[in-house]
């Protein structure tokens, strides 16, 4: 009980680095003397330090015969710095609790023989399920090579985004949207279809949180017929943006939008449209572990049709608008009921006057260990 | 605070009337003597005896200086049976605790004045919301001459209640299901229109609750084109069914209908549609308080279309599958958000993999008092 508690806190901790730490998984460490938390430490972000360090060097003498949870295993291999694992040896640790095991070959179960070897007690498997669903953006990105992927809807009753003359704004009310910025910060990036970008012109940034670290925003468009006075364009210098298109987008366009500060991911395709599993595997390959999309309805119903939606998060308010209505997902061309992607409900909760619910891929089950 | 806990008591005897007692309000009525209950009653099947002479019976002698609880203000006109109002009087019980006065101009208000005549105390307006909302239908039905309307909409997460080619079985789960048949038992007419008729084949009956009292059966279409060789049509000479039409419905369909046992039930059109405000007065000079519609999409959006919905139920399974299935909610022809029916949330719970969401109409709280 006391383990799952302060593992429980590690995890909190970890959670922290989560949409600043990328590429590198976002790891929670606490350290335990006599009863007494003596270290706590989180990935910082860009990745470097790891947790272990951080929460060691907060402990300094005191890790000297104390636990350490750890949410991850600790690594093994020599890269930028040393590995975790030596530093906890050095430190003279007694007790190391690792909620999952890595799932990089340099890594697994390497960390654990080489903490083993030294001496140390070492216990796994302590809240792991909680440590895979935080850390499995790190662990798609590795085994697949693509991130995790939620989707967010904010929808009417009826299931629809805006009027059929375009009105959307707000269908959902405060509370969601400021939940919906907290969203976004525990995400490395925020991704928009074209459709929405030229509808909305919106800035996909972090708002009503003070002054914190961007996620990268992320705009698909295989044409790049993106409008060129609008806010992504002119923030494009200040943070980050990127257009994933196709091979076949106009050369000019292209060298506009790096002009104006955007980085350019070409995607191939499938169809008529960019690929739903190139468009993520381009994130992937630029160390993206958790993306957080928000539509429009062409994209969402790309990713749910290719089974790439992880996570899925509703917010409904109480109104109806009608068939008319522009739906949140777009044609998906399913054949059969069976074909459809399920989720199973995780949470639900009263949001001002709406009602978010959370909800995972039922597949996705098989991710991670 | 006792008072309040008495009068909970109260309306749940009440709701024990509620789909079965119409034309007459669902009242629940409780008798407490000395701390103890000594009578308990609620509105008979079809309207008598009245919730009072039930619980009066029940407690007997024990009625002298006993308080009376009552949902709704007892009544005061001699109509089929003498008045509440002397039957209390008669049997000398002590005070009377109302929870709503009456809206019948014959009634309000009288009753009251007939007890404090006689030297009884009567206390007014406790949990007077919560009565007001068990019997707005029959307040409705007075002042407005329509019945309360419950709409119920069973969709996957994108709003759709059936893929394109029209595969519907099932998208919400078993325990959802037989939510609704339990909700169907606590109105007094299940409607649906003819399109989820012809689709569906539906038998629109209460299942899994034993031998209850089934709600009538309302099918509204215009021109009565109706399958003859459907489960409706087979069992209209067993279970009342209702069909709202259209003065122009082909006269030797109106014949075979009626033959086959449905009664029918003329209504005016709006437009080239049946008119929804029409559809609900006509069920309301029938006597209906309390109606629950399913569907389908067309008429659940002229409904709301017409601001008739009272209360939205909602259920949402984890399942998406696309802008090419049918929509739970038709086209409304609003023009703009604004004019988008509103709905408060009330209540929401898991039902097993699915959520059900409550919604209460906004504009509805002008209704009752």
């Amino acid at each position: 009980m006391t383990d799952r508690r302060y593992m429980a806190l590690a995890l909190s901790m970890g959670r922290r680095g989560q949409g600043v730490c990328w590429p590198n998984p976002a790891v929670g460490c606490v350290i335990v003397k006599d009863g007494r938390v003596v270290g706590r430490g989180w990935t910082q972000p860009g990745g470097r330090p790891h947790a272990e360090p951080v929460a060691l060097a907060q402990a300094g003498k005191a890790a000297q015969g104390a636990t350490v949870y750890v949410t991850l295993e600790p690594c093994a291999h020599h890269g930028q710095t040393p590995p975790c694992a030596e530093a906890l040896i050095a430190a003279k640790v007694a007790r190391v609790v690792v909620a999952v095991q890595d799932s990089d070959a340099r890594v697994s179960g390497r960390g654990l023989a080489m903490l083993r070897d030294a001496g140390i007690e070492v216990t796994t498997g302590v809240l792991a399920d909680e440590a895979a669903r935080d850390l499995q953006g790190f662990f798609l990105k590795t085994d697949l090579g693509r991130p995790f992927l939620t989707l967010k809807l904010a929808t009417t009753l009826d299931g629809r985004i805006a009027t059929a003359t375009g009105e959307s704004r707000w269908i959902t009310g405060p509370g969601s949207r400021r939940a919906v910025h907290g969203m976004r910060l525990r995400h490395d990036a925020v991704i928009v279809g074209g459709g929405t970008a030229r509808a909305d012109d919106p800035s996909l940034t972090v708002r009503e949180f003070g002054d914190v670290a961007q996620p990268v925003r992320v705009v698909v468009s295989r044409r790049l017929d993106l409008p060129l006075m609008s806010v992504l364009a002119q923030t494009a210098q200040d943070i980050p943006l990127w257009l994933v298109h196709g091979a076949d987008a106009d050369v000019s366009l292209q060298k506009t939008w790096r002009d104006l500060g955007a980085e350019l991911l070409p995607c191939p395709l499938d169809g008529v449209h960019l690929s739903a599993k190139g468009v993520l595997e381009a994130l992937g390959k630029k160390g993206l572990t958790r993306v957080f999309c928000e539509g429009g309805g062409a994209l969402a119903a790309s990713l749910l049709a290719a089974d790439m939606v992880d996570e899925l998060i509703t917010f409904s308010a109480g109104v109806v608008i009608g068939a008319e209505g522009h739906p949140a997902i777009g044609a998906m061309g399913l054949a059969r009921l069976g074909e459809a992607p399920r989720f199973d409900l995780v949470s639900h909760q009263r949001m001002g006057q709406d009602i978010m619910s959370v909800w995972h891929r039922i597949e996705a089950q098989r991710h991670p260990r």
